[in-house]
């Protein structure tokens, strides 16, 4: 459960609140709005907030006065010509902000992404939860042999066992030996009165890798779609993939039209590299073209083989 | 006038609209949204968009699960330790988006801001309105002797006269030159069907650079204060800066708490270096100071004692 | 001719100086450094400093203590990969800083590329050069009857010298009517005694997009890419494009890998959507696919089948 | 020891290359050049490449054509007026890069950051080094009872034993279980060929906070200082305040008159808030202040008070 009580009361209260607005307003994200959306065995994606529509997109292309709409299958067709020729600024206009819990590990490879705001708990003024990512069975995936950063088949039987047994002791070990340190009790007073607990920007350092933080992140519609282009990719470690879907559902709901095209234009696309192009017109003009003529490594080659659908090539 | 009565009915019909939301609303700034502030001869600032308020900025310093707040005078007091202690990543929580016309040789003042997201109108795709700006009687200033940056004087009589005949005079030739270049009609015909017309993302090179623009612009509070703090100033040109006023009256419609902290601890501070602190802390011990002892220079000495308020010191 | 013999000499003074330095060096940038590449009829750019080469790339991917270097062979290899797989930071290592002199009305597109550092020359503090842009007969184009924001044909004859003259009289006009209204002599003192001058922010807006002016424009190698495939693409304005090609030159002296994968995986790139994938895989098994029948606009199809070599199609 | 002998022939290796270069350059920073300056107990900072110098911040300000210089003395006054006024943009003309070796606790704050260029080693590749943080005796400090985020008396006797047993054992143990889980031995082939290897990308979640991670970290020279301005802070925690200090080192031998300016109207100056302006002005017109009629809090009238030298106040 990823909200206690008190946390889902909060949440209940902001949902029922409601106000008039003459800001583009979009229903099927009202919907979604302040909702935990449950991700991994412990973490959330929320939108708590949200700026602008696709007419917002369009209002920017045209520098327009009002909403900037026409007919809304023409609005359609520009969102599409803009996302097909990479005009990045007028899906700028729009600003999403999330409120996410999720493991530590998985939060250091999402802040590498810079053009976001972020507010993140801090473990020098507070004490984190008790809270750790175990992966589930289906995740729990050996080494891959054939890559050094890929997954490959996933541990069954008693080698899984062992493994999610050593992650479940050596946190909860290192948690309890964090609260031991720390010597708080919860009304803020020492838990042992005859010694003097650890400061906690210090006892910190104890916690692993899979204990959960939160954050507040914020990013305009563009650099979302960036995010998302590499991270709801099939080459995303898994952990920070399944954030990355939960995120496109939002987004789905919030731009309907700039999300088709972007489905279309970057998340199915393939770039064909000059080379690539020069098999792709050869073939295409009914010559046998093979991979040793071809100018492409046989990485290459097999690359965008299976991405035309010629897996046998 | 800065609108045509079609861009006020677009307004009016964008201020007619309304809808329910759960996001956070200011009634403030929803009464100032769409409309056109007038600024210089033909310009204008209007909000478009935000998201947010201030206890927004103290949600995200929580990261907390409900609106953040506790008492109002919690809040006000959180946002002033934020602000005093420069911590920018709350105030990045809100944003806000602007239409702004303006001349062009701000907007390239402006456009030095790099954290914004713009989208201006193009002048390769677009022709301009037939507007430049010609700087009122009292913004007609002479260089100043003293400071190669700054302004003396007002012209007065017939210079004053001369110089905006020459404006004036420039601007509407170099436009009706630019308009015979394109040779378009109203209908986007040719308007001498006997000759092609020029490029527009050619012709626009004749163009003054007191002819107007106009773009979207969008920010976060955070950035927004950091703007303001710069062409608010009393060293900013007069025609940036009377824009960055109309933006603070709107900034203060919309986060009343935040504004005041800005006011008080950026706007209305003074900033003393390691060697002035020294020489306050003497004057305050009863020492006579002088400036030759003072390891300040003359300009720094000055520069102290007028913000000091001992302009005789 | 972009120089003066004074600035002449300064950079022949600059290229002289030399000193022993531990960090990677380029000798084929070496002997450019400093140097006026002359561009349009008064431009110029010049590379002023840089930082990093190939290896650096290759030193960041593998976070090495060393030069990072294997053989030069893998190098390239690893390059060609983290370009192919659009691996960003490595690229970010490398940083090169430009001098450029350019018209105004190419300075305002260039610097929407925001993640660039940059000091231009300010015309509050400085009188611009008596420099303005004209088109050589070649640049001199059209409007394009198909699409508003292209040129079409080369205007001819009369027309071409009645456009001319009408750039070149009012560029000079303006030109001359700011230095009358700013009345400074060589010398700084007022040029007519017997009347102040106009404030230099202000004189300036009397002047035309087409003049001159300079700056220092410093940036990544990735970002350096991202400028360069949007402005050295056939889509740009001619008149930014020659600058982006210039600096293609010196990028391959700099970076000789890194431009060729540049080269071949984002400049002769091409990117198929979703529904041109499935249309190519339908080609490539034998199928005879139309446009009506294929997912596609008639605009996207045919920008396709140009790209494939299928302008018939 | 921060370095095996590998790393530091491949150092050395790298000090012993020079070439000739027309770029401006350092000598007191040469001397540094990729030398590892030891930080905490594993940890280290080294300058790995540079470009700019004082003379870049002159030249820029300038947009000069040749070095920028004129008279020495002219260049620090100049370099001190733009830090004094803030200035940004010619302090960016200079760049530098670090190699750092840091806890990953540590390098959450750092990263926060995002002005810079990153590449971190990563655990989906490479496994990390056995290497943990363990406070010196003099760091190992108990939690402020008067500052939820500070650092109160250091412990000693056998709490802190205690404290430092728990932090060795936990951060040894889930190494080794870290070790255990990935199953690979030196050669890269399993270690136990009897049952696979859990994906690198999982394994090191079981890492402490404390483990050592590294990274190249480049920046531009005013970036640089608001890191420093933060991190160099007596606020800032010890253990990254003790990377910028070393950093500090390394500037003070690049850009001399830059690192004075810093120091004197940055890092040793004070803000006065416009309410503190106004007590300041009462006290130096011989008024007696007090802080309820101040109209500063309690907690402003002693920080005033504090850098003003009144600690009495």
């Amino acid at each position: 459960m990823a909200l206690t009580a008190d946390q889902e009361e909060e949440v209940a209260a902001a949902r029922a609140a409601s106000a008039q607005t003459r800001r583009p307003t979009v229903p099927a994200l009202e919907a979604l709005l302040f909702r935990a959306l449950p991700v991994l065995d412990h973490g959330f994606v929320r939108v708590v907030d949200y700026m602008g529509d696709d007419a917002a997109v369009v209002q920017a292309a045209r520098v327009s006065y009002g909403r900037g709409t026409r007919a809304a299958n023409e609005d359609r067709g520009l969102i599409r010509y803009l996302m097909r020729h990479r005009h990045s600024t007028p899906f700028e206009m729009c600003e999403i902000k999330y409120h996410v819990k999720l493991p530590i590990f998985v939060a250091r490879q999402w802040i590498r992404h810079r053009t976001a705001n972020v507010n993140e708990i801090s473990a020098r003024y507070s004490i984190l939860d008790r809270e750790f990512y175990l992966p589930a069975p289906t995740a729990l995936a050996a080494q891959s042999p054939a890559n050094r950063q890929g997954r490959g088949e996933v541990l069954a039987g008693a080698e899984a066992a062992r493994v999610l047994d050593l992650l479940r002791e050596d946190a909860t070990r290192n948690y309890d030996h964090y609260l031991d340190m720390l010597n708080e009790g919860e009304d803020g007073k020492p838990a042992d009165p005859s010694r003097p607990g650890l400061a906690r920007e210090l006892a910190r350092m104890n916690l692993t890798l899979n204990a959960y933080t939160q954050w507040y992140w914020k990013t305009d519609l563009y650099n979302l779609f960036h995010f998302l282009s590499l991270r709801a990719d099939s080459h995303a470690q898994y952990e920070i993939r399944v954030y990355a879907e939960a995120m496109m559902d939002t987004v789905r709901a919030w731009v309907p039209h700039s999300a088709e095209a972007f489905s279309d234009y970057r998340l199915g696309a393939v770039t064909l590299s000059a080379q690539m192009v020069s098999v792709v017109r050869r073939l295409l003009a009914g010559e046998a073209v093979a991979q040793e003529s071809s100018g492409l490594s046989k990485r290459e080659w097999r690359e965008m083989m299976d991405s035309l659908g010629r897996g046998d090539g």
